[in-house]
C-alpha cells in the first residue's frame, strides 16, 4: 500500500501542454526541452526516487533523528538514497554549467523536484535547500568563495543550510542579534539560530550555513543584517577539508511532523565565517533563497497532496465497504458518491496547483531574460506558497479521511502525510506573511496594476475559449467578483488602516481559487487540443472531468472569500484584547 | 501556558440566554436549574477539571498507554483523576436517580461534559462513554441486569465499552461476524472488536462491555444483531465479583492522537454475556448509545477547539514580534490584524458550535416529555455532529497557526490538540455517513418537511429580531439559498439515483453555516437583552462583535455549498476508477 509512483504523464501534462501552451520550445532558453527529452528525464527520475527514495519515508517517519553531543543519527536508508541521487546527477539539474551543473531552467528541473519530494519529503528538504543555498551563493558571493565552494555544492559534496530565525525572531528579522566580527578576511560569527532545517547530519561530507547576521556599528532592523558563508568544516586555500569550525547542532526539536528531518538548535561560537555580498544587503541577497524556497513549500505541498491522494485511492479501491443505491452486492468504497466526492476534490486540486507551480516557476525563468515577466512571478509567488501549502492541509485530511478509522492509526500511513504537511503553510513566510506580502506589496504598492493585469488576461483568455458557458459564466462572476473586491480595498485603504491586514487572507485565498478556475480552463483547453491527436483518450477525458470539477466545486469559493474581504476590519479591530 | 479554564460564564450565556431564552425554567423537567444552581455546579466542576484534570493531559499524550499480556497501563495521574471525579459524584450528574443518579436533563450535565473533555480528551473517553454505555443499558436491559450493573456503573465503580466495530464491518455493520450462543441464561460471545475506547485498564474496579453479536440463525445483515452486556470480571448473584470473563486486550492502537486514550482491539472468546433487549433488535439498542455519543462527539469538538483557542490567545498576548500600521514600537501579535481574524474566527465559531450542541441536547431532553421535540432533535443531530468535527479540525489548525514555527514544536501542545481532534470527523459516524443520514433519513424521506420547519422558524425569528438590516439581509439569502437546494434535490432525485450521495457533504455543510447564523443572530439577541439588565457590558458586547463577525465571515459560505450541491453526480460518476 506504501507505494508511489510519480505522475510522470500529469507533470508533462501541466508543463508542456497547460503552461508551454503545446510549444515549450518557442520561449528562449527552452529549445533543448522537447517532449521526447523530458519524458527521458522524468522517467529516470521516477525510477530513483519511486524505487530508492519513497521506501525510505514510512521508516524515516517512525525511527526520526536523534542528536547525541552534537552528532546526529539519520534514519536507516537515508545515505544510499543520498548517494544515489548525487552519483545519478540529479543535484546538479538546474544548476550554473560552470560549476557542474546542467543548466536547466527551474521549470524543466521542478517536476524533479516534486517527485523527490514526494517520495521522501523529511529527506528531501536536504537536497532542495541545498539547492536554494546553491542559487544564493552563485548570485551573491564573490568569485573565490564561489571556486571553493560551489561545485562541491552543486555535485551534493557537500550540502547547504538557511540560518534566519532565532527564537525572538522569527516572521520578524529585524530583531536577530547574532553578530559577525571582523577577523582579518572573514569574520567571527557568534549566535543562536533556530529550525535549521538539516543543520547537522553525516550525508555529505560539510555542511555550509548561511547564516544571517549584524556586523558592529550595522543600523538598527532589517537594513543592518547581512550575510554569511559558515562551513561546518573549515577549507584550505585548495579546497580540501581543514579542521572543524566552532558550530554544532545542539538540539533537535520533537515536531508534529518531518520526523525524518533533523531540525536543528545551531550555536555558533566565533565560528569562521565569510561576507556574501554587500554588508548590511544580507535580506536582500536572502530573498534570492527565500523566493526559491517559496515556490519549493509550494511544490513540497503539491508532491505531499499527490502522495495522499494515491494512498487513499489505493485504499479506497481495495476497501470493501456497504452497498451503492445501484448495486446488491458489496462494493469497494470508491464506488460511493461521497467518497468519489473526495478523490476527485484532491485529483482536481492537484492539478491545478501543480499547474499554478510550473506557471510560477516558469514566469521566474522567463524573466531571467525577459524582464516583463518579474511582475507577474512575483505577483504569482505568494498566492502559489500560500494557497497550494493551505489546499494541501485540506488534501491530506481528505486523504486521511478517506480511510475512516484506518487513517487513525500510523501504520496506515495517511496521518504522517497529514502531520507532514502541517509544516508547509508555517515555514518560509506564514500564510499570513504571504498574505501580507500580496495585498501589501504586490498589490496596493502596485495600485493594482499587477493584479489588473492578471484579471484582464483571464477574462480574455476564457471568454475566447472554447468552453461550456455555464463554466465561462462561472469564471467570469468570479473574475467581477475580484474585481469589485480589488476596487474596494484600493478606495477603502486611505480610511482603513487595518483594511489591509484584516482583508489579506481572504483576498489571497480568493485570488488562488480565482486563478486555479482560470487554470481548469487552461486544462480543459489542453486536453481538448490534445485529444485531436492522442490515442490516449481516457488521459484527457479525466482531465476534463476533473477540471469542470474543479469549477463546480471550488469556484464558488472565489464569491464568499471576496465577500469576506469587504467586510472592513472593525468587527476584528473592535474587540477588546481581554474579551478574548 | 497549558492551562485550562472552562468558561464558565460563556456556556451559561449559551445554554440560558440563547437555548432556554433566558428561562430555561419554564420547561418541563428544568424547574430545579436556576441560574443561581447552575452557577454553583459549573464553578464546582470547572474546579476539579482545571485543577485536577487538565493537568494529566499533556503527559498523557507524551506517555501515552501500553499494553504487556493483556495488562494496560495509563498515564500518572489518571486514577488519582478518576478518583477525584467519581468521588465529586460527576458521573452521576444525568444519570436514573433510582440507581444513584441526580436525573438533571442531559442538557444541564453537557457543560460539564464539555469541561472535561476541554481538560483531558483522552481521560475523558473513558467517563463519557461509561454514560452512553449507562444509558442503553438503563433503557434497554431487564430489571436484573440493570439491579446488578447500573448502580455500580453510574457510581463509577464500574466502567462501560461500546464494542461495535470489527475489521471488515466499520461503516457497514451488517457484516459483523462475532457470534452469541446460547448458554442456558447467557450467551457465549466470541469474535474481535477493534477500536474499543478503554477496552482494558484498572481505573475502575469493573468493565462492562457492550457486544454487539449474532445469535444462531440469525437474519443476515443489520436485521440480525443483537445487544449483549460482556463484563471484564463475571458477578456473583450478589454483585460481588467473581472470576474474570474469558475477554481480553489483545493490542492497543499506535493513533495519530488521542494517545493517553486506551484504544483496543478485544477478543472474547466464549466469554459470558447477557442479552440486552430482544434478539435482534441489537442496532436499534446501539442506536440509544449512538446518537447520544454523536452529540457527545458535537461537544468533544466543541472542548477541544476552546482548549485550542485559549492555548492561542495566551501565546497572541505573550509573544512580541513585528510592528503594526498605528504603532513604532514591538508588540504582541494579538495586535496584528490577521491574528486577530485568526482569533476571532476561532472566537466566534466556537460559541456558535456550544449553542448548536446544547440546543440539540436541550430538543432530546424535551423530545422525552413532548414528542412533538423528536423530529427537531433527530434533524440536527447529524449536522450538529458533523459541522462541529469538522469546524473543529479548521479551529485546532489555525490554532496551531497562530504560534507559527513554535507551533509545530510537539512541546507547545499546540499540535496535541490538532491530532487529537482528527478522530471526530470519523468515530461515530464519519462525515460521510451523518452526511447520508440528514439528506436520506431526515430530508427526503421526510420529503423535506423538518427542513422547511426549521427554515420556517430560522426566517420568522430573524425577521422578527432587532438586528442590523445588512445581516438580516445576509441571512435571508443563506435562507432563500437553502430552500433552492432543498427544490433542487427533491426535484431530481428521482432521475439521478447519486444525487443525494454526491450533494450530501455540500449540503450538510451549507445547514450547518445556515444554522450558525440563526445562532449569531440569536447569540445577539440575546447579548442585547442581558446589556439591558447587567453591569458586564464587556462580555454581551463582546458577543455581538464575534456573532457579527460570524455572520460576515462565514455566512457567505452558505451559498457556496449551496451552489456546490445543486451541481448534480455527472462529474462524480463519469470519472473512470482508473484515472483516479
Amino acid at each position: 500500500m506504501d507505494q508511489f509512483i510519480p505522475p510522470v504523464k500529469d507533470m508533462i501534462f501541466a508543463l508542456r501542454e497547460v503552461v508551454g501552451k503545446g510549444d515549450l520550445n518557442s520561449n528562449s532558453g527552452f529549445e533543448d526541452f522537447d517532449r521526447d527529452f523530458l519524458e527521458t528525464v522524468y522517467e529516470s527520475a521516477s525510477e530513483i526516487t519511486s524505487e530508492i527514495i519513497a521506501p525510505t519515508n514510512k521508516d524515516g517517519d517512525r525511527l526520526g533523528v536523534s542528536i547525541d553531543d552534537g552528532k546526529v543519527t539519520v534514519p536507516n536508508g537515508y545515505a544510499e538514497a543520498y548517494d544515489a541521487y548525487v552519483d545519478g546527477g540529479w543535484s546538479t539539474l538546474s544548476c550554473n554549467p560552470e560549476y557542474g551543473g546542467q543548466g536547466m531552467p527551474a521549470s524543466i528541473s521542478m517536476p524533479v523536484n516534486e517527485m523527490v519530494m514526494g517520495a521522501n519529503f523529511s529527506w528531501a528538504h536536504l537536497v532542495l535547500l541545498t539547492n536554494s543555498a546553491i542559487r544564493a551563493v552563485d548570485a551573491h558571493a564573490n568569485d573565490e568563495l564561489k571556486d571553493l565552494y560551489l561545485e562541491k555544492l552543486i555535485s551534493g559534496k557537500f550540502s547547504g543550510t538557511m540560518n534566519l530565525t532565532e527564537p525572538q525572531a522569527g516572521s520578524d528579522l529585524s530583531v536577530m542579534n547574532t553578530v559577525a566580527e571582523p577577523n582579518g578576511d572573514s569574520y567571527k560569527i557568534t549566535g543562536q539560530k533556530i529550525f535549521i532545517t538539516w543543520g547537522e547530519h553525516d550525508l555529505s561530507e560539510n555542511i555550509i550555513h548561511l547564516v544571517l547576521a549584524r556586523l558592529p556599528d550595522a543600523p538598527e532592523g532589517v537594513k543592518g543584517i547581512s550575510l554569511f558563508l559558515v562551513p561546518k568544516i573549515r577549507l584550505n586555500a585548495d579546497g580540501a577539508l581543514a579542521e572543524r569550525n566552532t558550530l554544532k547542532a545542539v538540539s533537535v526539536e520533537h515536531k508534529l511532523g518531518i520526523h525524518g528531518c533533523a531540525t536543528c538548535v545551531m550555536s555558533f561560537e566565533e565560528a569562521e565565517g565569510f561576507l556574501i555580498g554587500e554588508p548590511n544587503q544580507g535580506l536582500a541577497c536572502m530573498f534570492t533563497m527565500m523566493n526559491d524556497a517559496r515556490i519549493g513549500v509550494a511544490c513540497e505541498s503539491v508532491a505531499i497532496a499527490e502522495r495522499a491522494y494515491q494512498q487513499a485511492v489505493n485504499y479506497a479501491k481495495d476497501r470493501i465497504q456497504g452497498r451503492t443505491q445501484t448495486s446488491d452486492s458489496r462494493v469497494s468504497i470508491i464506488n460511493h458518491p461521497d467518497v468519489r466526492r473526495m478523490l476527485l476534490s484532491m485529483k482536481s486540486l492537484i492539478e491545478v496547483m501543480r499547474v499554478l507551480v510550473y506557471e510560477n516557476t516558469f514566469e521566474c525563468d522567463l524573466a531571467e531574460s525577459k524582464p516583463e515577466h518579474t511582475k507577474r512571478a512575483d505577483l504569482l509567488t505568494p498566492i502559489t506558497k500560500a494557497w497550494c501549502s493551505e489546499l494541501c492541509q485540506d488534501i491530506t485530511s481528505i486523504a486521511l479521511q478517506v480511510h475512516g478509522g484506518m487513517g487513525y492509526v500510523e501504520e496506515t500511513g495517511a496521518a504522517q502525510h497529514f502531520r507532514d504537511a502541517r509544516i508547509t503553510t508555517i515555514y518560509e513566510g506564514t500564510t499570513g506573511i504571504q498574505a501580507n506580502d500580496l495585498i501589501g506589496r504586490k498589490f496596493i504598492s502596485d495600485n493594482g496594476s499587477a493584479v489588473n493585469d492578471l484579471l484582464d488576461q483571464i477574462e480574455t483568455e476564457v471568454e475566447d475559449s472554447d468552453i461550456e458557458s455555464k463554466i465561462k459564466a462561472e469564471v467570469s462572476q468570479a473574475i467581477e467578483q475580484a474585481r469589485n473586491v480589488s476596487k474596494f480595498i484600493l478606495e477603502n485603504i486611505q480610511n482603513d488602516p487595518n483594511l489591509a491586514g484584516s482583508s489579506s487572507y481572504s483576498f489571497l485565498m480568493m485570488m488562488g481559487y480565482l486563478v486555479g478556475g482560470w487554470i481548469a480552463v487552461r486544462n480543459i483547453t489542453a486536453a481538448k487540443n490534445s485529444l485531436k491527436e492522442t490515442d490516449d483518450k481516457e488521459f484527457y477525458n479525466a482531465k476534463i472531468i476533473s477540471s469542470n470539477f474543479y469549477i463546480e466545486q471550488f469556484m464558488p469559493l472565489v464569491r464568499s472569500f471576496g465577500s469576506s474581504a469587504m467586510q472592513g476590519s472593525k468587527s476584528m479591530m473592535s474587540m477588546p484584547d481581554d474579551q478574548f
